[in-house]
């Protein structure tokens, strides 16, 4: 705490040098102590940190002081959205949605097909969780523009995972059985999050690390895609880039299938070229939209005429008619296959959940309306747990239709309506239509879809913004490239976790110096003009100090001491007799840290050196004094600024010649 | 940066409010900017980071600009601190060390015969443990006051582990190989931490778990004793407190033996005492060290005259006589057995390490000599490899007699070279001797062993700190004490691990107000009397924005602001115009950071709110820029000072009324 007693005050004047003008002590500010927070007892400490790790948003706050009926009310419409913009519906708004669900439904019925393919599922599937998801989330979703349905990366997934443990030709049923358990676990596991609230586990995927994934799984599904688009029938199971190259090399002069092939790049040409001018124009972003469905029936109508099939070019044949049959029956909920369901479940809905959060927030910040992750992931999981029982595998929020459905004016959740009907109406009538559909076009337009997914222009902020970011985005993408969909996402999480214990072990500090004619102190580094104050270091922590990191900060702030006395005795300076902790950053201490305090303080004693610490924060000062450590220090040791201390130090060494 | 445009001064003037009476503009300070510092290339950044992870005790700093025979000395002195310490060894320090050495020694006999019990061992291997690796030790270490050899928590955990796997009693010798086998492994583990330099990974465990885990382990331990001290035949296997009172209460009538019962209470009690003049009167140390080996002698005698193991007091029996034969042979190198050895040698070797680090930690400080973690860990690993192929099992640093060690005046590692040589002259000539050693007796010298371990006075500090560390304190206690050593090592590490997750998802943030008449601005929690600028709201982030906290941060952000935005319209103030983040204490931000605080500033334009950053470090300033978001929130924007950032808010609201 700071004092000002006369002979300090003298021996301001005198060591101007550390001085600024403007703070000269004839005029001293008003005399601040260090603040002591009233202390808390140990309920409301531990309510406050519970509410500030799972209800930092304070959903209740709105029903607060409302009588019981409107919180019954409220509580509704906080699970069911839908009673919330439901009332203020109105003819101009469903104009929108029915433009957006028009579209998006024209994108995702060829889309569904072909990512069912990716799962290893037959085509109705993929059609099936385009119907009964949508209608759910519509009830229950928060977000106004996300896209409900399969997604390619989490089909993907799902797929190769599976098939690690059944094999989808030699055991279909078990093979399908296992996917709907999938679902149903990773509905369990999404809603589970976010009614325990604990939405913020997504955030573990590193932003860049999640780029790195996309990108990669979206090139292991373009290259999946040669199978059809050259009509390649015994392709490899792998999906790394060189078993897949191999087997399309392998088979280039016996193989391939050129009416295939004439088709699927002739619509591939078609699609990118409408991708293009969606992007110069944005006003033309339909072009894009409905091209794939103009292409389907070309195609279709192609074959159809010609008999393209006769010359071996591979078509859809039969899409089972009618809608979703119940699946509760098919559901493993005891036997070996519950462990592996729930393994699978769990990975494939964390993965759906981080896109459709990702594509909520996005969307929320650009129309500025806040969304509710935990809320969400209830609406998802929810989503999820009834698809699995009707038939659908995992749905989650598309990024490509999500941004085609925002573009398209949808303006509630009803444009998802829209689409889920038109799926119905695909699965009552005209199913059969698509006999002659060849796979080839479908994986023309999968190629085109996931394209997007490879974000470049992130990957060159990444670079610019954070090399470390950019190496866990790199590891993510060949990882996911040249093994595995899942070494890929192991890599993407290991690295943020090691990013993460790095960060917690390994602090930063800073070695602080005045800046002359100031009474502001700034790391030495960042400003080189800031000067050391002669027989001080001052030393600055820049984290909480926790067991992880307490032996280090110890560690650390004892050799910037070493060094600078290495320094002083080279350059013959005056001997350091303080050492100041700048402790504004660490915001909090544990025991572990209190110890570490204490032995830099007992190892400065027998150096000859004064420790004096600036500003700590409340949490701090509450832990030092409850330890006794601030008795130990002195509480005249103990500062609220840099500056004070600095004053303090230079007063000293005037009286002690 | 700060710009003081003469209207601005003249505002400045009449907002005397904000502005404190040494700090008016016509004499103001030197200008200055937010620091850019010179960009490093990636090379240079990753091997700072690299350094910082693993190098920051910068070893290789003493072979700088040395002839190379000199750094080949000097990595040899490293590698054994023996070549060091030893040049200057002489007669004064022997005598210390040798006093020392026979203290431990009189303590580690009796103790190491016991502790292999612990471990369903014969008790000639506790032996072996204390002759090979204190002498590895005494050449590799660099502690000067560590005891080595078997340790009781150690033992108890290796035996409740192995004891899993292989049943002591029906195959022992299967049971004694993967013994070989943990240990060998745990030696490779403590190495290679060591030699990779990833020391820093035993700093996981929290100082307040192991206070908890340690005494658990104690009581459990104590309790087990209880078989030893009351002659129980029928003993359960469990360890948890309820089945051990079950077995003991179940045969009080029938199983307690009342010639064993007296003899170990009788010298409990003496113990006991004697460890009670010990603590009195620091002189007496000597007391309570050579206590057990006194008891052992007077018991054994006392059986062996009054053939009181005819009346079934249970005897050591026979000791097998000789040094150490070689078990390179009965390692697991091969076969299931490797895979479960591997799993129980981390498990034992980093408690092992937490337990011996530790240690050295502790009376490094009380001497005030550096350790080095890694270079401890390589020594400890080594040697127990080298245990793992001579029939020793883990030994690593123990508590107890390494403080006797302290206390006996030890100078170097020679006293455990001493201690070494004693046991064995043990090995080889008195181990018959031991024939009719009561265990009871043992039983007794562990229980008054193992209660030191008990640190209750930690505990009550723990609880007066931090309620949160007490909470995993109590955690790992009940979690040893009722259930199993494995669980209650489970859950300390979990609640650890769990700390970290929530120090990393939700880091704290303040809101600041001005200390009338400085510039200073503070936390308004910490500083009631801390005035709210009109118009202005100041938010300062404590801690470093990365992908797990970006989300969060931005969303408590805003809910500042909303909060203070309500009290304004409530109280009728003026509306809120500006937004101050207070960046000092955010050392780092990575591209999930970056996008975080651009979608806080897009949303505040939303509201018709200005975004103004104060004082951002060097690294988060240079991202800001690379990643152009200086640009959209405006270099004139971003202060030096949260006192520049509030001038230029108030003169901007003067200008607009």
């Amino acid at each position: 705490m700071v004092h000002h007693e006369p002979d300090e005050a003298t021996a301001d004047e005198t060591s101007i040098s550390t001085q600024p003008p403007s703070y000269n002590p004839s005029q001293a500010p008003t005399v601040y102590k260090v603040g002591y927070p009233q202390k808390k007892n140990l309920a409301t400490e531990f309510t406050n940190a519970l509410r500030e790790t799972f209800f930092h948003d304070n959903p209740l706050k709105q029903y607060k002081d409302q009588p019981g009926s409107t919180k019954l009310k409220m509580g509704l419409q906080f699970l069911f959205p839908v009673f919330d913009w439901g009332r203020t519906y109105n003819l101009n708004k469903f104009k929108g949605d029915l433009i957006a669900g028009l579209t998006i439904a024209s994108l995702c019925i060829p889309q569904d097909i072909g990512y069912s393919k990716l799962a290893y599922l037959d085509p109705q599937y993929g059609l099936y969780s385009s119907f009964i998801p949508p209608l759910i989330y519509a009830a229950m979703g928060s977000s106004r523009d996300i896209a409900i349905g399969p997604v390619a990366v989490v089909s993907l997934l799902l797929g190769s995972l599976l098939q690690n443990e059944v094999d989808h030709e030699n055991n279909k049923e078990e093979y399908l059985r296992l996917a709907f358990t999938a679902t149903f676990f990773a509905g369990i596991t999404q809603a589970a999050l976010g009614f325990l609230r604990l939405g913020f586990l997504i955030d573990f995927l590193s932003h860049a690390a999640i780029v790195g994934f996309m990108g990669g799984a979206a090139i292991t599904i373009a290259l999946q895609q040669l199978k059809y688009v050259l009509g390649i029938r015994n392709f490899t199971k792998e999906t790394d880039i060189v078993s897949v190259m191999e087997s399309v090399w392998g088979s280039v002069h016996h193989g391939w299938n050129w009416q295939t092939v004439v088709i699927g790049f002739a619509f591939l040409a078609f699609l990118l070229f409408t991708k293009y001018i969606g992007k110069r124009n944005k006003k033309y972003f339909w072009v894009p939209a409905i091209a794939p469905i103009t292409s389907v029936i070309l195609a279709t109508l192609f074959v159809y005429l010609f008999r393209a099939d006769k010359q071996g070019v591979q078509i859809v044949n039969k899409i089972k008619k009618g809608v979703n049959p119940s699946s509760v029956h098919k559901i493993y909920f005891t036997g070996p296959f519950v462990a592996k369901g729930f393994k699978i479940g769990v990975t494939c809905g964390m993965i759906g959940l981080t896109e459709a959060v990702a594509i909520g927030r996005t969307f929320a910040t650009m129309k500025d309306y806040q969304i509710d992750g935990n809320k969400e992931m209830v609406a998802l999981g929810t989503m999820n747990i009834v698809g699995s029982m009707t038939s659908c595998y995992i749905a989650t929020g598309s990024f490509s239709r999500s941004a085609v459905n925002f573009m398209a004016g949808c303006r509630t959740p009803v444009s998802n309506v829209i689409m889920s009907m038109v799926v119905l109406l695909t699965l009552l009538v005209i199913t059969p239509l698509f006999k002659y559909t060849p796979n080839a076009i479908l994986g023309s337009i999968i190629i085109s879809a996931v394209i997007g997914l490879v974000d470049y222009e992130a990957v060159i902020l990444i670079w610019k913004v954070d090399k470390m970011d950019f190496i866990a985005c790199m590891g993510a993408f060949f990882g996911v490239v040249f093994k595995s969909v899942e070494i890929g996402l192991l890599i993407a999480v290991s690295i943020s976790f090691a990013k993460i214990l790095v960060q917690v072990t390994r602090p930063r500090t800073a070695l602080l110096g005045n800046l002359p004619g100031t009474t502001i102190y700034r790391n030495t580094e960042q400003y080189p003009h800031a000067r050391h104050v002669p027989g001080v270091v001052i030393v600055r922590v820049d984290s909480a100090i926790y067991f992880s990191n307490s032996n280090y900060v110890r560690e650390r702030i004892l050799r910037w001491l070493t060094d600078e006395e290495d320094k002083v005795n080279a350059d013959g300076l005056p001997k350091i007799n303080f050492l100041v902790v700048e402790m504004s950053p660490v915001i909090d201490i544990d025991t572990s840290g209190i110890h570490a305090l204490e032995d830099l303080y007992k190892n400065l004693q027998k150096r000859g050196i004064q420790l004096l610490l600036s500003n700590p924060g409340s949490a701090v000062i509450e832990k030092l004094h409850s330890s006794k450590l601030t008795e130990h220090i002195g509480n005249n040791h103990i500062f609220l600024t840099v500056a004070d201390a600095v004053r303090f130090c230079t007063s000293k060494s005037m009286q002690e010649p």
